[in-house]
């Protein structure tokens, strides 16, 4: 909070990645952040600026993206979740909209991410599913693939996994959770983690599915996060499977309000 | 089949009606099957037509639309499946093709249908599945529309449930099955019938939604068939929740070829 007059709030913001260059500013571009910046700025008559909880890349979804902003305006919360889903294109939707009253930072904050994978197996490619999985036809040892994800598990310096040249001060993350679990003629892997390394979860993915291939062994990762080279690993997998699900921020999450008496029902 | 050297092939086809005219071929606008005929024309080398099991509406969806059509040409079932996937536009998948060798007719051969309608209820839109769901903020009576659906099941004249104006011999279809299943955020309205009249399955729901927003009692279902009246029946809902999910064609459906060993793995 800058000064007595200025509220802070925070947005959960789903999104539909496929048409955006990602989510941050980028000039020209069309991306999430320029776009909720551009109606948050038209509702509060001044330029405002959202901080979100991290980026996402070019195609890829999210369910729960979070992200604060300063505002002077006097609107009430459920308000600008309205005012936004009103001018927003439907390709972003603001699922809540909470004010906080003690200091919350959307990216600083944040203790843990989880992100999905789906993959699509079967023969045939999906019109519906298009944009949202990624089609691998060929058989996949799952049994295989789990035992490769419980190797990834805990905390490992994932150097060998992350988008070569972003600088970053160290590359061990805290890989709580890695669950590779087929839902019907998908298969989804779920990764949670104090934080992700840029491509790290679609590097994995990438290298999970060599090992269900049979193209790598389980044993084998080990070694991979041994070797600290991002060559050893698998081509990055396409970005439209990967879903960004929520972010946790354990007791300082804001609290839900109670739902606007005020606020018609549709 | 028409002489000796003609054989007829049937499709499964998948496709994400969102930017579509709808199934039926319509000068100068982009339909599935008008796609379909000119992808398996080039493959043939000559004018093909294909006959669907019925058409869908614009904007709306399909799991396993069916068509049949007859070709000169050799190509085997999986390859017209490669081929054509590899020709269409991404939001048509054809998921399988079979050879057959008894008449079949994927239009009147057809023994029912089943359609789902999926329906958000929350609060908030959903950017992820703003093309395949129509968002109902107002809070639904569930049981009050399971007891609706339940009187509007059996063979029934649907005339009140039908588009206007369009000629048909008789109104009566059997509904088979028509449930109302809670999933998660979504409300499911499955629809299983011998045969559907125009706007039939969006129109009943909704029907049932104005039920469940306690507009209309579900006693009042009897009275709303016996009237045969259009009017009496709520307006049609959103095409974009609507999905044809199966055909069945009973003994007539083509037996699944074993899959051709030839087929490359990708």
């Amino acid at each position: 909070m800058t000064d007595a007059q200025t509220r802070r709030l925070v947005l959960w913001i789903e999104y539909d990645g496929t048409d955006f260059n990602g989510w941050q500013v980028q000039p020209g571009q069309r991306t999430v952040q320029s776009e909720i910046e551009a109606a948050l700025s038209k509702m509060c008559n001044e330029p405002v600026r959202i901080v979100g909880s991290g980026r996402t890349d070019s195609g890829v979804h999210a369910l729960g993206q979070v992200a604060h902003f300063n505002a002077r305006s006097a609107i009430p919360p459920f308000k600008f979740a309205l005012g936004l889903n009103t001018l927003l294109a439907r390709d972003i939707s603001i699922t809540d909209c909470r004010e906080v009253y003690t200091p919350f930072h959307a990216q600083h904050d944040a203790l843990r991410k989880t992100y999905r994978y789906r993959i699509l197996f079967r023969r045939r490619p999906s019109a519906l599913r298009r944009h949202c999985t990624w089609h691998v036809k060929s058989p996949l040892d799952i049994a295989a693939m789990q035992k490769a994800a419980e190797i990834l598990q805990g905390e490992r310096d994932f150097e060998s996994f992350r988008a070569e040249g972003t600088p970053v001060e160290s590359t061990v993350r805290n890989l709580e959770r890695l669950e590779v679990r087929p839902v019907e003629d998908e298969l989804h892997i779920e990764a949670t983690a104090n934080g992700f390394l840029r491509h790290m979860v679609r590097n994995i993915v990438g290298t999970l599915v060599e090992v269900g291939r049979g193209d790598r062994t389980p044993g084998s990762m080990a070694d991979l996060l041994g070797a600290r080279d991002r060559k050893q690993a698998a081509p990055t997998c396409p970005p439209q499977g990967l879903t960004l699900v929520c972010v946790d921020y354990g007791e300082k999450m804001p609290p839900e309000a109670p739902p606007d008496p005020s606020e018609k029902k549709g």
